[in-house]
């Protein structure tokens, strides 16, 4: 093996990497647990720099909560060259092997936040929000004016997590059974939210 | 009006009234803000006398919490002499209503203290157990060793709390739909995870 070059880093690529080093920590464990000091060690450079970047533990949480959330919502992201039963599928599947391989992180933004305080509560309602709005999209030709369906995309997203996490501590089914009952469920609430036979949805 | 009769009360008595108070607090802020000055002054004692009975600011929050929870769980029994759609459907409007009452409270049990220390995420998991029992045990004669049902009652029970916070906070329907958006999810999510029809449920 050689040793790896050291490259002087601009101030940007030093960000950037040590938020990747945080949200690499988030996998095993939660957010609270996050240490400054494992950080700098991991980065190799000292804490005082570790603080230069991120000004207090506290902003260093909401940016790694926040580059998690960002990462979370793109590898779930949909391959717009399926069609749409494809991408529920496709999208599904990177979902829940997200919060599977993620698991501490994971509640971290869908519990431990939610209630918390102002800038992390927020991320995770705007969290929440993106991933209702990404669906709704997607449904194509329906009504998504229908006042019932954006609070029954919004309940079947915590339907999603609470499944999903449920299914990762104890996972009794395939994850082709649990990803048709996540499917399924959504086509039958969207169904039901808008008035409409199940079977006309996603064909 | 006569002057209300001061009773010397028996300290359970007292633990209780101050339980009592401090529940009704919870309709209109969370957890975190009931101040323990405003709790004495509410009860005629002092201060200190209000920390005799608890011990300290965080042993009040879980005993009112678990108080808030009992009542939650008690206002929601289904009544025994309905019918399985009746008492579906009473224990689903008993919800929705208590939701709407206290929503800062009931966002304090089902978000702010998911995450939370032990006490309090424990009481959180505990209660939505409690939920997960009662729906599984109503559901007669279905294979309660199912795998998913468990798990997708669970799902459920999540997507209930999501979509009535949302509800309350933004009434676009009325709460018959509510109603029927929960009692048919259910129905829909139950048939999804013992993979049989719909319509063979709850009849």
């Amino acid at each position: 093996m050689t040793k790896a070059t050291r490259t002087r880093r601009t101030p940007e690529e030093r960000r950037a990497q040590l938020l990747d080093l945080g949200v690499q920590m988030l996998a095993e464990r939660p957010l609270a647990e996050l240490s400054m000091e494992e950080l700098a060690g991991a980065a190799g450079i000292s804490k005082a720099l570790v603080f230069h970047y991120f000004g207090s533990k506290a902003e260093f949480q909401v940016a790694v909560a926040s580059a998690a959330a960002d990462e979370f919502f793109a590898v779930t992201e949909p391959d717009p060259t399926l069609d749409l039963d494809g991408q529920l599928d496709q999208s599904m599947r990177a979902f829940v092997r997200y919060v599977s391989d993620h698991r501490e992180g994971y509640l971290m933004l869908v519990r431990g936040v939610s209630g918390g305080d102002g800038a992390l509560g927020g991320l995770f309602t705007h969290t929440r929000d993106r991933f209702v709005r990404r669906i709704v999209d997607k449904l194509g030709p329906v009504d998504v004016g229908a006042p019932l369906l954006h609070l029954a995309v919004r309940g079947w997203v915590a339907f999603a997590e609470e499944v999903t996490v449920g299914w990762a501590d104890d996972p009794t089914t395939s994850e082709d059974e649990l990803l048709a009952l996540l499917r399924d469920s959504l086509t039958q609430i969207v169904a039901l939210a808008l008035g409409v036979p199940a079977g006309s949805l996603l064909t």
